[in-house]
């Protein structure tokens, strides 16, 4: 029993949040009625909004409030080079990473047809179209290094072949720092196989 | 960079959240917007309601939306005891670990002096005016045994035996399950000093 439904409604909603589970979702609530309305204010206009009004770039899929997004909007990122990413979420893992200033295609998923996930649910339609436009000339493909990434990594270099375009496929091997020792063996395998000349 | 400002904005927002950092506000952020658009939508909701609505109740000071909270009003509750506790978490940990059904008065803070909080700023003088009414019989208090914990507890005692009313301390020692070898000296002196005859 809690002193307050509604209290105890913010803590069953705030599990809806990843991590998040009875302990923690308490310790939020209690936290940001004791200490910060301001922030928790904040956090349900932003979350309120960003629901409402996030849909889905029309010409790269990432999430945007506008038809087109900042990165496709841009005049001064790179037209020549497109890099094929997962989600979001590896888009700004990878702009955030790297030195990369050029444009993205975000799947929403990976080829996966047990789950009914094929060309036409990835968009491979607009990303033919797009690479059709003549202005691509490099196709860089960060799908992750899963089984069905690798499908995907697949797919995506028969259209850009199908398209007189170079693709390339980002490195996978023993991250910086790791230790032999300590490396799965596919990784491992993966690295040996694909060595490069010192 | 990000695609979208307010995407931007929902990760700065989430960081209101105890615990959360950059990292986890952003994962937190795409996983609503991937997978739980109507979760994040509920807790939008929860948290706007919550901060508007939720204040103190007027006889124990616990958060609630009424100007008498669940516990004050109940019937089915022991008048005749009173916990006081110094946050509303603290009266929730023992409604969920103990089998306490009597009343709670949350002092919403402890004395600290250095601070400007004094017995003013507990709400002493309702606590006082409250054992003057006759009903309460004993006054438990657990307070947390830190030094302001402590002190608070002493004044609390002070005022129960003011008001001719039996006053009790939850006991402090070595917590269940806990081994001689790895507990803090100051609990294991208080633990030692504090035995019970068997």
């Amino acid at each position: 029993m809690s002193s307050s439904p509604l209290l105890a409604e913010l803590i069953d909603a705030l599990r809806c949040l990843p991590g998040v589970g009875a302990k923690t979702a308490q310790r939020m609530a209690f936290h940001v009625l004791e200490r910060d309305r301001a922030g928790a204010r904040r956090l349900s206009a932003a979350l309120g909004t960003a629901v409402e009004r996030i849909g889905n770039c029309t010409r790269c899929r990432t999430f945007s409030e506008e038809a087109v997004c900042g990165f496709c909007a841009s005049a001064s990122r790179d037209r020549a080079a497109l890099c094929v990413v997962e989600t979001p979420v590896d888009q700004l893992a990878i702009e955030q990473a790297t030195g990369y200033r050029g444009q993205y295609f975000v799947l929403l998923g990976r080829l996966s047809p047990l789950d009914g996930i094929g060309p036409q649910e990835l968009g491979l339609d607009r990303l033919a179209a797009r690479l059709a436009e003549g202005e691509v000339q490099e196709l860089i493909v960060a799908t992750n290094p899963t089984v069905e990434g690798e499908a995907t990594a697949h797919l995506l270099a028969q259209l850009a072949s199908g398209a007189g375009i170079r693709a390339s496929r980002i490195a996978h091997g023993v991250p910086l720092g790791g230790e032999l020792e300590y490396i799965d063996r596919g990784t491992l395998a993966h690295a040996f196989g694909g060595r490069q000349e010192l």
